[in-house]
């Protein structure tokens, strides 16, 4: 069966030699021999080397009837959107690794898939090799799904990682993680949790049956993390990481990407460097959780070739694979009404009764504390709030009053804290 | 679409519920109203409440044309071998939670699915709801497996996990587990280590694509583990764990569960109580883990209806699951033939001299020793030992020798080590 390849970067090439690595395993599975016959490249001349035919004309893969399944790792949004479509209109199986395509255009994609029939596959998409998407789509099917918190991008995750254990700042961290690969020169689509958010549409997607795009995502990023917040956390035995969650509140859908302090006893506070882990809360099966590497060419190309072995079978046998089924619609929850735990540290004036009026402001607005940490500094005092969970809306009102307060002189960014486990 | 259920006890009542809770979405997925339309029972006046049909004939599920999916949760081999093989040869899709049917009559199972072209599916048969065979199976179907470790029996961790966080002895542990119904009152499967060696049976014939019965599996008990040595484990940074293991070494195959020791940092190291997890090493993936309930009626009903969707869609669209594929044969290697590391106690005469001669039995085998810990007793010397890895015949012809060494008064049971991190 011939394969097309849209892409041959990092991924395409990791693909091309799994599949000759792994033959045999490979072909017992699909049933199939499989042939990657031609692969879409902007400049051949830098393919030479590479055993697979190259082309720079998409149409001698979409045009090809013999081709029977479009492995699109290209990235980005166009042109890859409008080769997916076409290749599926042309009745042809698509696998693709492309997130920022399915966090934006999934429903139409869906919808041509459906009426050609056409399987198409995307387990690549979050969290590489991890067969998350299967894990949620098929292994937990009969779920009803109340909850799903991961952590899904590598490069915040390195940072966090290294600010937890060297002691770095935030600037510090992020230098060292491009020096190595793991940041590219731009990292906002990383630090800001635009990679983060897409990831978690998809997954929400999958788990909750119902669509969830990248723009129904709260994103908050981790560029405001202070290394002082990285040590109280700890001082507290918390660990600081990017939680990625989608939960559903009674009907309405909470889906948002922000810092978060998880407890050490917590599974995805060891969730270390590059990894990444997604925990399913769901009724029957309880907590499940599933781990590995969540970036690279070798993780995504075993995604990528899983889809393979699962499009040939099912165009050899006439099957259709699991999509998402988009069976319901789930509002999305306004950000503020979610009710969260919030740690907020401040530098105040070091006399009596600060820290009854501090308190006094929050509780105005219903907020109420479970835990102060008081301490000297040359100047005033350092204060940490651990508050219970209150509408953040509440909270957030209260944070900008004491922001103009004439007794605070620091107001640092406030952190949620996963569940409600307080020192 | 029809469903027979063989047995209505806590997974088949838990089925039902799952079923009843979560219509809407398992009706979604699998494309098909779903009806449980009879139940085999043993004694029907236990089920007079249950809102499903009862018969205490099996013929009126086998022979029932309707039904077109049978679901077996009786255990036990015979007669449920039987009914699924009858089940199979007249064409109905079979979802097993049958682990002892699996581990023994995998191959004879499976060749009767092939022939009717029906789909066996046995997502339930290990690790519960937690989707280790489809993980495996399909999402890494593209990979070439190393090595399968996992924590596969809830009762063992449960007692382990009690030795060590509270210091109990295994027989004060197997009380504490038979008091809260984790142990059955003749625990010897779980203890001895025959459910774990079922399960990874079942994982390794996935894994590698071989066929691998229950015999193959070398297996080793922990009622022979001792409260102090759970305690020195502890000392050098060590839990002490049943591990289930299936390994390849140059083309052949080593199965086994023993009690080990993990380092803490490692990853099944804080995989407490009856959780159970899995992790995979594998070619070109790297490492991925998956984590959760492994026991109870819910997460198996999790389990057997995810299997029971994908059965209902195949039948509606002629699709068939994956199953296991044996590709290849990989014979048994012998036990005695792996390198283990191992740790091993001993009270020693406390006089010079000692530990050169018993280190001496070892080296003249060929064993090496990394570490010695030596502390004095009211009466001699403790040793512990810590070997580098070493072929396990050498270490215990070794071992048998130091037994009736004039110098050792007492040798504890050796335990694996896993990996090399020694302290």
């Amino acid at each position: 069966m011939k394969i097309g390849l849209l892409g041959l970067g990092t991924v395409g090439r990791a693909v091309v030699q799994a599949l000759r690595e792994n033959r045999d395993r490979i072909e017992a599975r699909a049933g199939v021999p499989l042939e990657v016959a031609r692969a879409l490249v902007r400049r051949p001349e830098l393919h030479r080397s590479e055993d697979v035919p190259v082309t720079t004309d998409v149409r001698a893969i979409l045009d090809d009837p013999e081709i029977r399944i479009v492995v699109e790792v290209m990235g980005g949004f166009e042109p890859a959107r409008t080769y997916i479509l076409e290749a599926l209109a042309r009745g042809k199986a698509v696998v693709t690794a492309n997130k920022e395509v399915l966090a934006n255009a999934a429903e139409e994609l869906l919808r041509e898939a459906e009426q050609s029939r056409a399987d198409l596959l995307f387990e690549a998409s979050v969290g590489a090799g991890v067969p998350l998407i299967r894990g949620i789509n098929m292994g937990l099917a009969a779920n009803r799904v109340r909850r799903v918190l991961g952590i899904l991008n590598g490069t915040t995750n390195f940072i966090l990682t290294a600010m937890y254990q060297q002691g770095q700042s935030f600037a510090e961290a992020l230098q060292a993680a491009k020096a190595l690969g793991y940041a590219e020169a731009d990292p906002t689509a990383d630090i800001e949790g635009f990679d983060a958010a897409r990831k978690i549409a998809i997954l929400a997607s999958i788990a909750f049956g119902a669509p969830v795009g990248e723009r129904d995502v709260f994103r908050e990023g981790i560029s405001q993390v202070e290394r002082v917040d990285v040590e109280r956390g700890r001082q507290f035995g918390w660990r600081l990481k990017q939680r990625s969650q989608a939960r559903e509140y009674a009907g309405r859908l909470d889906v948002r990407v922000t810092p978060v302090f998880l407890p050490e006893g917590h599974p995805l506070a060891s969730v270390e460097g590059v990894y990444n882990a997604v925990m399913v809360e769901a009724l029957p099966i309880g907590e499940t959780m599933f781990y590995g590497p969540g970036a690279g060419g070798p993780s995504t190309a075993s995604a990528v070739l899983s889809d393979v072995i699962e499009a040939a079978r099912n165009i050899r046998v006439g099957g259709r694979a699991f999509t998402i089924d988009h069976y319901r619609v789930l509002p999305i929850l306004p950000p503020d009404e979610v009710e969260s735990a919030f740690y907020v540290r401040m530098v105040v004036a070091d006399r009596p009764g600060v820290l009854a009026q501090v308190a006094g402001v929050f509780g105005a607005h219903g907020v109420s504390i479970e835990a102060v940490h008081q301490r000297p500094l040359e100047e005033g005092a350092e204060l940490v709030l651990v508050t219970h969970p209150a509408k953040e809306r509440a909270f957030f009102t209260a944070r900008d009053e004491l922001r103009d307060h004439p007794v605070v002189a620091e107001l640092g960014t406030p952190i949620r804290i996963e569940g409600s486990h307080v020192p």
